[in-house]
């Protein structure tokens, strides 16, 4: 089995690309395998990362009703539910890109790797949760979340959302399993919604009750993998400078240090633009000659040829 | 990358080798991961394949009791229910092994791929349901499954059972994968749940209603990758000649045309022990340089001392 001679590029995709419930997702993922198949076809091999909110959310849910109804299942930690929508997730991404680049008589083969991230248990987040995960919440239902020990955030006039740390990814534990299919040319879908959150106990691994940024996850991704290339696929074209305001203006290109400048200016949004430049400078730091590339979806072609999205260079 | 020169090995694993609720699988994948580490330890690349009916069946009932609570979700179907069993297995699997090799020093990589398998929609068995999947159920809940098209069939004194058709596997739609990391030395947890069962329409694939044998695809499985052994790791020790009988006597060894005619007189139960020959029979005829294993999780060391189970040769 010889490496591929194809360039490595590491995708991130968000919420956009995959809806909320199971039928959303069945459409959504279909216009996202043809971006991800005109990758293909431009002649790269995929890592695919994705995030997963709404998903585990939803399983999380379903197996808390599981419970209620039938008193003798235990009740499934978010780490469990983490694996469920890994799978589930997987499932339509890897059949709609299979479908997409068969119709277009290219056989690739296209795989999901369960896969689990190792975070610090020390790590500074666990004590300032940022990350909103699920659906609004009643203020009711919030009074019961930090009843069970959880963070909640009131956002005004669309209701509660239950909190979670974040921490910063330490280890990808399948990495070989990732690497060995990346370099036999597959497509491989990996570290779904940021990898399954564990801490590392002498030899064993115990899920942590964390969300790891799926933007974060794909900057770490990219640089184990020395991809050539780390795109992370959003809802809005590029960066932006003044994001919002009548100064608004796109970003073509920065540097790595331009883009630490910026964001220590606070031009991008904390849990929104800021995660994925951050992602963007710490692969370049590892990974120096790569080249990161900020857009959406619908701008993949543009954004290859030049004309649209934001690139990072070191 | 070489080929790996380990005897490779597919493993199929039953229902006692993964206990019914979240925490009683964490249990009992503790003592599977002990004989499976035994048999890495003895030299073997392992593929590990595992049946998921109480699995599956449950994030089933979970999913339906979502929808009825919160009515903006879409029900899932069974083939994405299947897609998050493999998920949740895998996970439960690959720890506990990944931690039981580390603790004898062994780093080998363990990883799960999601699988799918392809059925042949005109397949016979669709007419003829044998599988029980799920719990027991009252004859109120069977009725209500009845109305909605589902099969059930009674089992005196305990209750009715949920009967879905078990079509023969066409086609592992990831093989490719799977034998990338096989190739590569890895464990690969694959196929779990017998795959998720598809039907190939034009260049999608569409979920089926359907169980696939976790047997029959263990025996496709050791086929597709050539493997040297096939190993079927059940709950009795052996196949017997007149079990639950006065006269019952374990047979040790048996070649294919032996096996066939055993089958035939009836001497195997249908959905016990029958399926699980008939798959050893498949692989040998495929490679029939290879050696199917029956026994129990508890007897793999003394089977594999020659001292247990029974042995079945082309």
């Amino acid at each position: 089995m010889s490496e591929t001679k194809q360039k490595k590029v590491v995708v991130a995709l968000g919420h956009n690309a995959l809806g909320y419930t199971t039928t959303e997702q069945w459409d959504a993922v279909k216009v996202t395998a043809s971006a991800l198949a005109d990758l293909v076809e431009a002649g790269y091999q995929l890592t695919i990362t994705h995030s997963n909110g709404p998903q585990v959310s939803m399983i999380h849910k379903a197996m808390t009703e599981l419970r209620r109804v039938y008193i003798d299942y235990t009740p499934a930690p978010m780490c469990v539910c983490s694996a469920m929508s890994q799978g589930y997730v997987g499932f339509d991404i890897q059949n709609a890109l299979r479908a997409e680049l068969l119709s277009r008589g290219n056989p690739t083969p296209v795989c999901t790797v369960l896969t689990q991230v190792s975070v610090d248990p020390y790590d500074e987040a666990f004590y300032t949760p940022t990350k909103k995960i699920g659906r609004y919440m009643s203020r009711e239902d919030a009074d019961n979340e930090i009843k069970k020990g959880n963070f909640v955030e009131e956002e005004p006039g669309r209701g509660y959302l239950r909190i979670v740390a974040a921490p910063r990814p330490l280890e990808i534990l399948e990495i070989e399993s990732i690497r060995t299919l990346a370099d036999a040319g597959e497509v491989v879908i990996a570290c779904g919604g940021g990898g399954i959150p564990v801490i590392v106990q002498e030899n064993a691994l115990k899920g942590a009750s964390a969300v790891i940024e799926k933007d974060a996850i794909a900057g770490k991704l990219a640089e184990d993998l020395r991809a050539d290339e780390l795109m992370i696929l959003t809802s809005v074209p590029c960066c932006y400078r003044d994001f919002g305001r009548d100064t608004q203006a796109p970003i073509a290109r920065m540097n790595v240090k331009e883009a630490e400048t910026l964001m220590n200016e606070g031009q991008f949004g904390e849990n929104d633009m800021k995660p994925k430049v951050e992602a963007a400078v710490a692969y370049l730091r590892g990974c120096p000659d790569g080249r990161a590339l900020i857009t959406s979806l619908e701008k993949v072609d543009e954004a290859l040829a030049g004309r649209a999205g934001t690139v990072i260079t070191a």
